[in-house]
């Protein structure tokens, strides 16, 4: 099946893109440019997933992927808690009612306002260099021993879109060095936890995640007789991509799950007391996500057909500016309620004074009027919050957290201890 | 002299970027990080222009290049009016004291919305097609005859970065189609005005400029017989970058005088009462904008030197995340206050969660410890506004317009008819 019609399915949308009267009300409704998040696919998407985690590992949301708080506060019955980057993100994660203690705060650089909001939020801050520990050590003062896990940059880095590990990197401590620095964490008045290691994102492979979660645990294995304290955490970074453009295919969960059962093992017996943890944003959220611009003209040159939407490039970077370059990629799209019409060849791009502001080239689609909705599919993750929301004026997109489509699915109980391990 | 020597000298620093209390004073007093926009250097780059511009050509200001209020205000005396493209724009012109008549609204799918707020200020709406013609009409109602004028897809493109002629393009209607089209404007009640052609952004070759100016002429006189009302408008686009990266060089000024001085006056004999016009955006304002970043630690992984500094991709995304996969790119950027350090190469980067978020690599900055600031310069135009400061919830950047540095010229008066033409 390919994304287009896994995305229409997903949706409860007809193969042509009919019977689409929920998003078109919405939109009416709401107007457009819209982000539509859907509270229903989200709980399904951490619901297949917790089915084929190991029991006790920790599943945390990470707030960068989508910080809307609706989106947050759905999510918050499900996980385990979340990765945050900031003070508006802590914040954020407080609000939506998780606890301070659940929050993981990484990033390299922490600013002394984040470390601070860190402290007293009681979260796990992630150190990402003995020069931060030390700086941590100085701001908590005498009285609190801030909680800490130490990440690592590995020697291996995972085969994916970014590659966060292997190498020179800003990232965490070289693994290399590491049994220095934990000797030296050992001297501050730090609560040390565990360790973090994130070796690359927006991976499809499940084999490939496989390997380079395995090769975090022989890591900290490895690294775990220096430690300070013995290790309670292995947090095994995220990288589960989504499928966005022609030819990827969804992660293969029934093999990465295979996988994580059997490290999970592996960990009880040569790390006991170490609980797992992935944290994951776009693949909790990405496919959750749909983008509704509507056509504003229908124009040709010479020979192409332009859909001119009033949605672009400032709302939704990934899915057209970033793909500067590589214009042949295009997100899932469909024109809503065109069922039954020709089909044709055309150009989707939005309504900025820019050429990278373009969603898709040449590709077929029913033919469409102004007035007519385009979905834009996979929006759910580094949509609104990680756009140029505010180029040329442009009004930002609205955004709305739905209870549709509804998901068959009477065994989605977060509070059970199948799908949650809080 | 380097891109960097350059900047150092426009800013009065010294060469080795010591000698900077003005501007360390100023990201003490309002924080990192910081964009700063220099008043006098903004008139001196326009006064610079003026001089070499024909008397009569109407210089406008792409608002989208910094719609800072400040920086709007500043350049507001010194230009003829403004390139505007939302509703947001619009509003922030006549705030700015840029006269409604004097505003040029442009833009593929224009909204009701922005149509409508182009007829109040009685700008002059730059059609994209017949079909916005139509839509613009019946907006305004029998009552007012809103000024337009026809942007026209050239047949030729500027080689430049990002070229928005030739070929098929969603900008303007197709020059062979253009003689049907003002014919059917010529039916509407519309008050046409002239013609508009943007052939290309981002270009440094003067030759090329000129040539793109000259054909632009060329077609302008070819289709003048076909409008429904005598040319008294040919905006001839912008185009004219500033440059960023190594290797690159200003515009040569005075050619592009030259030639369109002769252009002007060709004009002024093949098509008579017609104006020339530009529109400018990051050529008035780049390089009168600097962006200062803190140091907030040093960090040495696997050999390299790592800079992690409080700013990154969410402020100035074409300094960083732009340059992904062409990473060997850096805009010039200097350790303030260094002087008489040590030489050691290193790679700065911002501290966002994001590989991406990397301001150079591996090139050579005098030995810098958490505190320092550094100053990436060319930085006026396409920073703040065009990036994504809500990404990871980090907080936006400061920005302010100063009165530093005094640049040394008497013959800066903008109201004089050497400076301005209104």
């Amino acid at each position: 099946m390919n994304l287009l019609a896994a995305a229409l399915e997903r949706w409860q949308l007809a193969p042509d893109g009919g019977a689409t009267t929920v998003l078109q009300d919405l939109a009416a409704r709401h107007g457009t440019p819209l982000y539509l998040y859907s509270g229903p696919l989200i709980e399904r998407q951490v619901a297949e997933l917790r089915a084929e985690l190991p029991r006790d590992l920790a599943l945390l949301y990470a707030v960068k992927a989508n910080p809307h708080p609706a989106v947050l506060h759905r999510l918050v019955p499900w996980i385990d808690g979340c990765d945050v980057t900031s003070v508006a993100e802590i914040a954020l994660a407080l609000q939506a009612g998780v606890a301070g203690t659940a929050l993981s705060v990484a990033g390299p650089g922490k600013s002394n306002a984040e470390l601070a909001a860190a402290i007293d939020a009681d979260a796990l801050i992630v150190l990402e260099s003995l020069a931060e520990a030390r700086r941590l050590a100085a701001l908590a003062g005498g009285g609190v021993r801030p909680r800490v896990a130490l990440r690592i940059n590995p020697p291996f880095t995972l085969a994916a879109d970014a590659r966060m590990g292997g190498g020179p990197r800003k990232f965490g401590v070289d693994s290399e060095h590491a049994p220095a620095v934990l000797a030296a964490l050992g001297t501050l008045p730090l609560a040390f936890e565990g360790f973090h290691v994130y070796a690359g994102s927006r991976c499809l492979d499940a084999w490939a995640l496989a390997e380079a979660q395995r090769a975090t645990l022989r890591l900290a294995c490895a690294l775990a007789p220096h430690a300070p304290s013995p290790v309670r955490l292995l947090n095994l970074g995220g990288g589960l991509g989504v499928p966005c453009f022609w030819g990827e295919a969804p992660v293969a969960l029934a093999t990465l799950g295979d996988a994580l059962r059997g490290l999970a093992g592996d960990a009880a017996r040569r790390l006991p007391g170490a609980r797992l943890a992935l944290e994951l944003g776009r693949y909790l959220v990405g496919e959750a996500g749909v983008y509704l611009t509507r056509v504003v003209e229908r124009k040709v040159s010479r020979g192409i057909v332009f859909l001119i939407v009033d949605g672009g490039a400032h709302h939704h970077w990934h899915a057209t500016g970033a793909l500067e370059g590589r214009r042949h990629l295009h997100y899932p799209l469909a024109v809503l309620g065109a069922a039954g019409r020709a089909v044709e060849r055309v150009s989707v791009v939005g309504p900025l004074c820019a050429p990278h502001d373009t969603w898709a080239e040449d590709i077929a689609l029913p033919v469409a009027v102004p007035g007519d909705l385009v979905a834009v599919f996979q929006s759910g993750a580094y949509g609104a919050s990680a756009s140029p929301q505010g180029f040329l004026g442009k009004p930002p997109a609205a955004e709305q957290l739905i209870d549709w489509p509804a998901t068959c699915g009477t065994e989605l109980h977060p509070q059970d201890e199948e799908n949650k391990h809080a």
